[in-house]
């Protein structure tokens, strides 16, 4: 009745930004991520007679917010027959200021730590529908390399799965450099940004309306490996989420000043030859993708900036595992 | 055959970004803005004997561009018959810098003051549907206080012009204070990048789609003096522009640092119960919309900023007008 898995974060090509349902979590549109290898979050978890759930995250206590870890686990046990309590420890590798969404992998690893002590057998494709019921994207960090997470049409999301984008050994040139910037204000949380985002904005529905011819030619570049694809595919995508952000009532605007820093020295990169693209996620941290050639040469320029506190390196890593199950 | 006219500059509460006809600058959608007292072009022409027109701008000579100031002048010949030749000479008495569309004032008091020598008697009307040839938010320059610049649905243009919106006396408290930050870049032309936006953006179509419900908006905000009204539905405008640019191909990425910090800070004023609301044209600066008594607090704050060089203050003012007029 115990196991720990590890998880990946995952950082969006193609993204996430609108739920059709928020009882079950299904998205408005389908999105493709990169597991970011090394990125880790390893949770065990230990079924026992304590009273309740108890959750520890980075040696702290879990305080109940609008993540419902607790609800997912309630979920699992229900699944599983189960009528005991978890105690819950998490570690995440990476700090939480990387802006690599923390929930994706603890909500993977959480998943199939909580399945493998309950003694659930999930296929993956099963795990990823029941990861995305307590976090969105965590769906995408149960596989490796380039997931594509499928919008799915049924009402009770049995076809909103993540699958693995055909890509054997996982591009293994491919990277993306976390920038990280200083900044004072917790930004609006994605979960009720994305919730105002499709009630208020004007631009939403052409969201919608261009994000499936994204997801194809995100996954043609991804299959040819063809990086400035990619990269342009990923840098536009990632300027019309922010744009339907922006014009989101009450305006919702993640940039910072770093933030145009970087995003103005990535496109002046180009200008110089250097196959550099940039995305952005609910926040001001900026993610730039290249490939390992440019590596040195970006991340010196990126540490010549102002804003930027620190950067995170990383490249197409593994989906989540378990790594030890003790049934007993 | 010599006249002086003087223009203002004026800004865009709900904004002009794309056009309908290149040929006779006609919009995809109205307008509406502020002419800026003391925000001033004087210009002065003089039809003679000389080969060609010149053209003096701020004690330069004007090098043609994508402004055709000459076949401007050419257009103004041919209806008043003449056959001579324009000296004209320029004076704006505010940085160009300040992101205010120095055309604007320019375009305006280049038409009156060359209708002016040329005998050339036409009514506001048809001087603003003239000077829109020319320039097309110079149009709105032709008249003082709020103006709004009717989208117009022929293809020759004559229902395409300016005019007042009704406001005694301008609003007096009403105020503008433009930032002027630094920028190393000149960014892309405003006329290059509309037509980009219009041939690319995705969001185009939405734009234009919810500007006639800004128009109206602003129209009445503007007749009850509702300042909180005419600041949120500016912004917001503003920032549903923007948002075209950003997600134009390629991206149009006006903003930087200081824009970002100037934004926010905007934002944070509201915060602690200062009214001021933010907009932004074809540039970096950004122009804080305000009344007479928070000027002195908000300029405060503002100059604290570290990317902000200067400020520039303005209130609601006159409408184009000729200053002196020599027919011999």
């Amino acid at each position: 009745m115990k196991a720990t898995a590890t998880a990946n974060a995952n950082i969006a090509l193609v993204k996430y930004w609108g739920k059709r349902s928020s009882d079950r979590i299904l998205p408005q549109n389908g999105s493709i991520s990169m597991t970011c290898d090394g990125m880790a979050t390893k949770t065990t978890v230990e079924f026992s007679e304590q009273p309740e759930h108890t959750v520890m995250i980075n040696d702290e206590e879990f305080k109940k917010d609008e993540k419902d870890i607790h609800g997912h686990i309630d979920r699992i046990c229900r699944m599983a027959g189960i009528r005991k309590h978890a105690k819950v420890v998490s570690e995440s590798n990476f700090p939480v200021a990387a802006g690599l969404a923390s929930s994706a992998s603890g909500f993977a690893a959480l998943t199939v730590a909580t399945c493998a002590a309950a003694g659930l057998k999930l296929s993956p494709r099963e795990l990823s529908i029941l990861t995305r019921q307590g976090s969105g994207s965590a769906c995408r960090s149960i596989f490796g390399g380039f997931v594509e997470w499928h919008r799915g049409q049924r009402d009770d999301g049995s076809d909103s799965y993540a699958e693995e984008i055909k890509d054997k050994n996982h591009w293994p040139e491919f990277r993306m450099i976390a920038t990280i910037v200083e900044s004072k204000k917790k930004p609006v949380s994605s979960r009720g940004g994305m919730a105002q985002t499709v009630a208020t904005c004007p631009y939403y529905k052409d969201w919608l309306a261009t994000v499936d011819e994204d997801l194809k030619n995100m996954k043609e570049a991804i299959e040819e490996r063809d990086f400035e694809k990619v990269g342009g595919i990923a840098e536009f995508n990632a300027l019309k989420m922010h744009a339907t952000m922006i014009t989101t009532k009450p305006s919702i605007i993640y940039w910072i000043p770093a933030t145009m820093e970087i995003i103005h020295a990535v496109r002046q990169m180009r200008e110089e030859e250097i196959q550099a693209y940039f995305t952005m996620d609910a926040g001001p941290n900026v993610k730039v993708l290249c490939q390992e050639r440019d590596v040195k040469e970006i991340s010196m320029q990126l540490a010549e900036l102002e804003g930027v506190a620190n950067t995170i390196l990383c490249k197409p890593g593994d989906g989540a595992k378990i790594v030890s199950e003790h049934l007993f």
